[in-house]
């Protein structure tokens, strides 16, 4: 591969892998505790330093996750690796508690139909919902992200302006979140769109370094909307090894961007990551021998081909 | 769809579709002359003005292609709509002439290895090859493009270097080609890079209205080096309906920069292509149908399914 950087990239991006929780949380089929454990050891083995490792919410939401607990007991903890869990509300937090978590994400939405649906409250009333979740972790010293979602384009109100966004935003940021994930649900954004938000946020008295980008592929945009979101001055990306996760639309659909995909053009851009990428690829194709078919990571399926590595 | 223009973006961008040949080429099971007319008769009434037809090949060589003849004989010719033809040699420009077509694209390599494969020559004989094409062309009042394929990478050499295309596409240009599409056939370019080659090829005289850009999205890479290409000054981008072609490896991978995704990243960033959207992916729905498998473009894939249009 030809390294050559681009003029206004970050250094270093920080990859915030989310494979193990939204990836496998739409999977049927049970994936063994056992199976998780070595599938965010090998994440974090392939050199992802941050891994969000399951979900808090009740059982009967998220049958995968249900064994978050077991799964959170026999994970390894070492220093310089984040294992954030997912949690939706205070019960969700006494179980983070309970388990020793020392990171947690709570999940908004920027969208009325969308919190509706979510999470059966108003915008408002969730965001009530998070204020003593967010109060106790923090007394309790835990790190907290919260993830905006439905942040681009909503698929029952269609456009989401930047300004409900941003209310939505300051406002989590004022419950003492430590980080914002901008979430672009369905998949509709572009790099001006990424851009403007980025710049209303900033505007608005939200630090860059305290953003990161949630983007889906669902329209194809997820890598060149990520690009615009490093040239406005993010340095946090959410990606999935391999592509997991996403539509629940289409089952060879992708969703989440592919972690792959990320480093890719990462590796070519000359900004580090940390990641192995031989060694993220061999992971997700163990992952998707699992699950029983194939990744949908472009960059797995040309390796598994046998095409150039470099 | 929110559209918000992104700073040093063109305001138009012309699209130069190459479904029906690129796209078509290496399909095994033969589309008939009258789909293949539909099918570019459709993508006009789509808005896409730059079309290329077909390939005067040798028939041995391109099965599908075969039909070149028949099928320009039936295609309308209108104001403001090119349909360019591919030819690879004398006996193609012998060929184009006959059938009365006013534009052609000639098929040159940056690496020897794939020089060899494809055009069983060295860089330099393949040069001479083109030389009287080019020239005979031009004296016929022909518009001549010239693609030079394998511009970032090599599946035999690996990395190209920028200065290997820079000779090669000043060669072309010297020779009186009108375009020049820098194709990353194999898909492993990244943005830095595409940024390099456009600025080396500037600054050894070549305009950058005269370039093109070709990218396949093998490692998930061809819409951000696009957008990369468009923030160098690139104007044209070759782009495949539905995604069609590509990979001979795997039947679903894709290949080509789906049009679709690349109009959806366009319409978003204000960026004007005359292309109606929900046409063009009705027509890719359309040929999908025809060869009998879902189309790999995002979009399309996304709107089937019923996904927010806008």
């Amino acid at each position: 591969m030809t390294v050559v950087p681009w003029e206004g990239l970050p250094e270093r991006v920080t990859i915030y892998e989310v494979g193990p929780r939204d990836g496998l949380q739409n999977e049927k089929a049970i994936v063994p505790v056992a199976d998780k454990a070595e599938f965010i050891a090998r994440l974090v083995a392939a050199g992802l330093r941050t891994v969000e490792a399951t979900s808090l919410v009740h059982p009967k939401w998220v049958p995968q996750l249900a064994d978050a607990e077991d799964l959170l007991a026999v994970l390894p903890r070492a220093e310089g690796v984040r294992l954030p869990v997912l949690v939706p509300n205070e019960r969700g937090l006494d179980r983070a508690l309970a388990s020793g978590i020392s990171e947690i994400a709570v999940f908004g939405s920027a969208t009325e139909t969308f919190a509706r649906r979510n999470l059966n409250r108003t915008v408002a009333e969730s965001l009530e919902m998070f204020a003593p979740v967010v109060a106790r972790a923090r007394e309790n010293g835990l790190w907290v992200r919260a993830y905006v979602s439905m942040c681009f384009g909503d698929p029952w109100e269609g456009d989401v302006p930047v300004e409900r966004v941003v209310a939505v935003a300051t406002r989590l940021m004022d419950l003492g979140c430590d980080e914002l994930s901008l979430g672009d649900t369905i998949g509709v954004g572009t790099p001006g769109h990424v851009t403007a938000l980025i710049g209303a946020l900033i505007e608005a008295g939200v630090g860059v370094d305290r953003l990161a980008v949630h983007f889906h592929d669902t329209y194809g945009q997820a890598l060149s909307n990520t690009l615009a979101a490093l040239r406005a001055g993010v340095t946090t990306v959410d990606a999935s090894a391999g592509g997991l996760g996403g539509c629940p639309y289409a089952e060879s659909a992708t969703g989440n961007l592919a972690t792959e995909d990320l480093v890719w053009m990462l590796d070519g851009l000359g900004v580090e990551t940390g990641v192995d990428l031989p060694a993220l690829v061999e992971t997700s194709r163990w992952m998707a021998g699992r699950l029983g078919r194939p990744s949908p990571s472009r960059v797995v399926q040309a390796l598994s081909r046998g095409g150039p590595r470099t």
